[in-house]
């Protein structure tokens, strides 16, 4: 799961320009919404929403759904400007009727019903569901229908049977590496109820950091977090927040490996001699538990009864993964253990640990949930395994009996974009083989927030809106997978996911002002059109380029910490050359469009120089500048030469290559988006005579 | 202090183009400092801004001076990206020392020693200051001087001695009209620390809503707040917020009118028969209390008492502004009063209510102010008039023995620029021919942020960045009042206080999005470029215009909620316009990006329609979108002109400025600001021989 792993795993490949089965859904791109809907009966007119916009209970009601009905109004006045009155009387008569039959679990469980009826007339609405979990899904759905239109605010009239493909929906965040503060996994929080996510994965232990308080031994968080810790009261806090909206809290305690932090003040528990420090790199480490040490059971014992307390859902994340097994080998009372007890290797060293822990999980209560590592012989058959390394391990272990989740696919903080995020299918692969019973077993998928280059003011911006899609790929049928469609409502989502105050978008204007220093409005909207065509390089090469040994101190200030994942000016710059390189190179307009662009990028280099001369920030992609005017003047002269009608001299083509391939190359570990795009002008000039005999 | 004020206040013409005297801080442009000091002395080098940096204090100190130090170092940290011990040990060895002598007030007072001296060297910098608040606004300045450079951070090497100019500094919001969650108070405060103002005055009470919680008479916020109201324990934690930021907290309590909200729960306080409820609309109302009920004193009485426990300031605010009497004069028995104790109009009445309740705000231990309508004879001279009428009214009390702030010139919902209010000087006007003693009693002055057209979401767009040059008009000494250098700090500064939280910026985007609907991103670049260029109709013109009667229940989702109250494009076009003018129109530089803009606004309107089409609020500003592309027309008409080198058709220049006329009719609310600028065009061009002369 770190960035650095050796395990550089096989990627689903991005298919962009495919077209797909026709959905399921007729008029799907029509509705904005996203996870799109099981099913959706467009019809015609809309409900208007005004503020005489109300809000009702019938059936069965809780707190909980009171609550959610407020924040509801709340968000719908946030959304439209409308003054509502956030009240929610129990009368039949509302714009927006909600009937719920009964309670749902007092824990929430796995597989609940999530399942709503929502039937949007033009004189109400209302949303039927038999827990209250369907209704904030539905509640959520209605909101991204109102939108603004010409008479007003309002909701497409629409009838939508809606209930998720997978019951195990998840976001992990890592907030031990870097320790995120409380307000901003809320608004998370709030962003996944957007998307209809039901897992809220919380990595609290790691090399760099124990980040729960314990009443029991609080020397782990004293010693363990650099005072940076969630009291027990906050935990609390949180996991009612996230009830509230559906969503479970699952902890992770990461075991017998990536458990440094737990050694300073514990140094007893290791299978090294000490004493230890709180690891400042990233990477794997040396230091593990001691799995033939008796202490280090009874210590997790009480670890795990007094965490089983404060969390009250079913699972029990265990972590288990990339254990180098080097303290292990050094210790000869381990060696003589191994021996004397017929252990052959590490690996069933740590299989004999993870059954020990695994007892005592089930002892208090709950399942264990494990990376793929823990996946060994004789795991018992209740685990359920979260898949990183490759989905066929999550094929494997459904074949031998244990359920999954994956997230091979779904690793945030690879940069991917969110089509190949987005195609990625926890029921793909080895798993499409599987018998139906075996399907069963896989329970979805998780997207995995990593921290080592994340930061509380970046870390908004590397979930979302990425993580959208991974939440439609999980809630709605495997038939949705068109691209194109996804980008479209993407956007919107994007936007909205900003009233809940995520600050994905708002976040790289801060850290550019902050980087430029006093700019003159011209130069800083240079330093946004270069930064916009940038993304950081992926999968594990950012610890591979980095200018020096990063660590958890290394300020996050960057271009490369402050430009999104995925790159829209790129990408949109992208779907225009293929639009025009299919029109045979032929369509004035895109033409026009480009040429624009183009000269904008040529001429950019040039504005920015006297920032780049009083930041030492702005400084650092003082080679990217270049590369963006370098292939301005590129996709401009490819302009030229179509113009002229005629193939150019092969020199031309090769010299033009060589000036792509220069931008190609990473620089302040960033990638100029848009150069394969020219790429394509370029061959496009090249093979001139072809483009233009193509032209009517 | 209404918008609809019938007493429209003659403003202080602001001064753009004149030269100012030389400043008494002979480098200032070089320090991006906001407000100037009253001294620095630049020198060479600057001080490394690394992770490494501390702060430690020596002499005094107090958990206070703890917490101020470990804000400014989770300040610094958010500033520059670096992660920064928050730690602040009592070592004589720091990067920044803090020297303090003692304590302040335990209760801050008006005339407390604010002055600090900050040095800075290359190898560390030192705070000394007789009081925790001249620490606090020292470290203010030094977050200001810390920037990007091309070393890293850092910051300038100077030796600044600073105290403020006026002893009062206040921002006044009205949190009644509309209520303003805490949060958002919150943040402004801290904008006010960042600018070093130190009375935040909260106005509580309104027509619309009584929004204290008072437990002696719980129907006041009960049933004149519709539940939204500020708890004690709330208001408690806010003065203490404000007081760890050297921020007193004056509450306001308007009466005897301006009290509709009051009545709905005790109609017995009123001069009318009642009964009431709370008020919708804006303006001024006939309610208001009965000054011959003995009772209402007594109830008075009791109140006073209990807000005069929870507001440990020294001075309490009764309001007193704009009584109609209307009331009073339909009241039969209390014509009777008037005539029985020759009380002979109603500003006599009001006076003798004025006296009455200051004797009750004099028993528990405060001191009175009220709005200019207080000072009328026989008053005791210990008041504090606020002058909103006029600075005539400041002078006058002044000169009768009266302490006074002044706030007219400072309202910041008349939408006035930056300029303007900082061309009004407390000492200005009838103010400069005072005599020393007489001056002392200028106190200062404050800022007013009245609420009629302001809701949660766009309050910090219509404070700040205005408010920050009215802040520097009241810190730095008389003789800084150069506009173009307040405006280059400006927006240093406004881009500053946004890491404070503010949303001055970021908001309109939001609002943008919301008006906008789905938008490709260039119709959304052509809604920015047309809302960039706008600004609301000024003074209290906006409820004449509205297009129906306002409430408090109007959505503020307009494009006019949403637009800058002063355009910082429009500006800078205008600057440009008079730069080319003054070269005499050959200026190929200003020409070519003059010309670039105005061919932007000739083409915006067309890429603007269908957003107009699907939206109801963008379509409402479709004619000011089409006065956007005949400005860009009448522009490019007037340069083709100019190029022509001879005078052009008198028709032509008719026909031009008609144009413009039209164009500077505001519509939906709105006015262009470019419009004067481009008439300079016009009439430069129409001039067009003089112009061509007067080339080399």
């Amino acid at each position: 799961m770190v960035q650095n792993a050796r395990l550089q795993v096989l990627g689903i490949l991005v298919v962009c320009a495919l077209s797909y089965p026709a959905m399921t859904i007729a008029q799907q791109p029509a509705l904005n919404l996203m996870p799109l809907p099981a099913n959706a009966q467009p019809g015609t007119g809309s409900l208007v929403v005004d503020s005489s916009f109300t809000v009702s209970f019938t059936g069965y009601t809780e707190p909980r759904l009171e609550r959610a009905g407020e924040r509801f109004l709340r968000q719908l006045a946030r959304q439209t400007g409308l003054p509502l009155s956030l009240k929610t009387p129990k009368t039949p008569k509302a714009t927006l009727l909600i009937q719920t039959d009964h309670a749902g679990k007092e824990i929430q469980e796995v597989s609940e019903d999530e399942s709503y009826i929502l039937d949007v007339s033009t004189a109400s609405a209302r949303i039927r569901a038999s827990t209250p979990l369907g209704v904030m899904h539905g509640l959520q759905t209605f909101l991204q229908l109102v939108d603004v239109s010409p008479g007003g605010f309002s909701a497409p009239t629409v009838t939508i049977q809606d209930k998720p493909r997978f019951p195990w929906r998840g976001l992990m965040i890592d907030s031990a590496r870097h320790y995120i503060p409380l307000d901003i996994l809320r608004r998370n929080i709030d962003g996944m109820e957007a998307v209809k996510m039901n897992v809220f994965h919380w990595h609290l232990s790691e090399n760099q950091g124990f980040r729960a308080e314990s009443r029991k031994f609080p020397r782990l968080h004293e010693l363990g977090s650099d005072s940076l810790y969630y009291s027990q009261d906050e935990i609390r806090d949180l996991i009612v927040y996230a009830r509230d909206r559906g969503i479970r809290v699952v902890p992770e305690f990461d075991m017998p490996g990536h458990s440094t932090a737990w050694f300073v003040g514990h140094p007893e528990l290791a299978s090294g001699k000490g004493p230890y420090d709180i690891e400042r790199r990233w990477g794997i480490f040396d230091p593990a538990m001691d799995p033939t040490n008796e202490k280090v059971y009874k210590f997790l014992d009480d670890l795990i009864a007094e965490m089983a307390r404060i969390f009250p859902d079913h699972y029990f994340h265990i972590g288990g993964d990339e254990v180098n097994g080097k303290e292990w080998e050094a210790n000869p009372k381990i060696q003589a253990f191994m021996r004397a007890h017929g252990i052959k290797n590490n690996e069933a060293l740590q299989a004999y640990f993870s059954g020990r822990v695994q007892k005592l999980v089930t002892k208090h209560g709950k399942t264990v949930v494990g990376w793929d590592e823990v996946l060994v012989e004789g795991v018992p058959k209740d685990i359920v395994i979260q898949s990183w390394r490759g989905q066929a391990s999550l094929a494997t272990a459904a074949t031998q009996g244990y359920r999954g989740i994956l997230s091979n696919g779904y690793y945030l903080d690879l940069g991917w974009s969110a089509a190949r995020h987005y195609a990625a299918d926890p029921m793909s692969g080895d798993a499409a083989n599987l018998s139906a019973e075996e399907k069963q077993r896989i329970l979805g998928g998780e997207s995995c927030m990593w921290a080592e280059y994340v930061s509380p003011e970046n870390i908004d911006s590397r979930i979302w809106p990425r993580n959208a899609a991974i939440a439609e790929r999980l809630w709605s049928p495997q038939e949705v997978r068109d691209p194109a469609s996804m980008y479209a409502r993407l956007d919107f989502v994007s936007a909205r996911l900003e009233w809940l105050g995520l600050t994905h978008r708002t976040a790289l204007r801060h850290m550019l002002q902050r980087l430029a220093g006093p700019a003159s409005p011209t130069e800083f909207a240079a330093l946004r059109t270069l930064t916009e065509l940038m993304e950081p390089v992926k999968d594990y090469t950012r610890e591979q380029t980095a200018p020096a040994v990063p660590t958890s101190r290394t300020p996050l200030n960057r271009v490369v910490d402050a430009v999104s994942l995925e790159s829209d000016a790129g990408r949109r710059f992208g779907e225009l050359v293929d639009q025009y390189v299919a029109s045979a190179c032929h369509d004035p307009a895109a033409e026009a469009r480009l040429r624009a662009q183009l000269e904008i990028w040529r001429d950019n280099d040039a504005i920015l120089q006297p920032l780049a001369q009083h930041s030492f920030l702005v400084k650092e992609v003082t080679a990217n500048s270049q590369d963006l005017s370098a292939l301005g003047t590129a996709g401009l002269a490819a302009f030229d030469t179509i113009a002229k009608g005629q193939p150019p001299p092969d020199s031309w083509k090769a010299q033009q290559l060589a000036i792509i391939d220069h931008v190609k190359k990473p620089k302040a570990q960033l990638l100029l988006i848009p150069a394969p795009a020219v790429q394509k002008l370029i061959e496009a000039a090249a093979a001139g005579g072809a483009c233009s005999a193509a032209k009517p």
